[in-house]
């Protein structure tokens, strides 16, 4: 089957939607989905930004959030504005990744979005983490343990320094087998299009 | 009918795709379409850039290349890369909006778009636009006249500042009867939607 890689950040607005829609869409077109998570905060510092750019400028931030609003209202997904924003994501990232976690990746992610960006909650918080590792059935304090070693840490910053190396510059990115970049939930589609070719 | 006000600037890339197939997509829908040209330049400033931030942003920029030379390619668009970008706009936004022009500002600004980027030619050459004025059976030093009179650099300044107003930061945007604003060429369907319910 072939391959998308599915990059995204749990502070991301744009990659709440896609995240819950992206295996939908992907089973359709009998692509397989790589879930890549990554911090966008170190790529922003190279283009001189040290927040969102949605806060940076105004404008842009306040048409996202309508446009997010209306995406979800499309989609059937709950939305609300997490507080602040963006939301710290290195926790969720980090455990993201580790072993215990890796087989279930895609639905740790996806109930990490939902509480965040339907639910509302914090997601740096001990509690909430625990939560969602308990609902799927894995022993929360084992994974904040993995979550904290050395190679996940640095695992983490491989996987940020590989998005950039990709070109990637915002989330959702998608890249295909031969290096096709896409960017936005609004590209999911055309991503999967090229991947099929 | 129902109105859709699209807004373009005929420096942007994504304005180029937008205004060759908007008229198609908006008569299948049974919406009017209302072009209005204006500057992004002034907006840029108001957010510290003093240029195209994909000029300003590397990574942004080599994206933007690809993905218009996709979107040109799913469309049947030729597609040039205009040298320099942007294109100095000034020119070409001030005609658009002349009384002569006006009638056939639709066929006047797809055949910009097309000189810059199918062609690859400098828009704000004078015998470019003489040119294409010749095409639509206008007479060009009637409208470079028109085009330099006070009331038409007020209008254009008035144009853009009104894009400032209804929260524009990019181009192409779509704005609904009702203010719902949209952002980008993959948002016109949508906004099409909006305008038609």
């Amino acid at each position: 089957m072939p391959r998308l890689d599915f990059w995204y950040e749990f502070a991301s607005t744009y990659s709440y939607p896609a995240a819950m829609r992206i295996e939908r869409i992907a089973a359709d077109a009998g692509i397989e989905v790589a879930w890549r998570p990554f911090l966008l905060g170190p790529i922003f510092k190279t283009q001189g930004w040290d927040n969102s750019p949605f806060n940076l400028y105004s404008a842009k931030g306040r048409y996202m959030w309508r446009d997010v609003e209306r995406l979800c209202a499309a989609e059937d997904l709950a939305f609300r504005r997490p507080d602040p924003f963006p939301q710290p994501s290195l926790a969720a990232a980090r455990m993201a990744l580790t072993q215990a976690v890796t087989p279930l990746r895609a639905e740790f992610s996806r109930r990490i979005f939902l509480a965040e960006f339907a639910e509302g909650l914090p997601i740096a918080d001990e509690d909430v983490l625990s939560g969602i590792l308990g609902e799927l059935g894995l022993e929360p304090r084992a994974i904040v343990a993995e979550a904290g070693t050395d190679r996940i840490k640095s695992r983490l910053r491989e996987e940020t320094a590989e998005a950039m190396r990709l070109g990637i510059f915002g989330a959702p990115s998608l890249v295909t087998e031969d290096g096709e970049l896409f960017w936005g939930n609004d590209r999911l589609e055309a991503a999967l299009s090229w991947a099929a070719q």
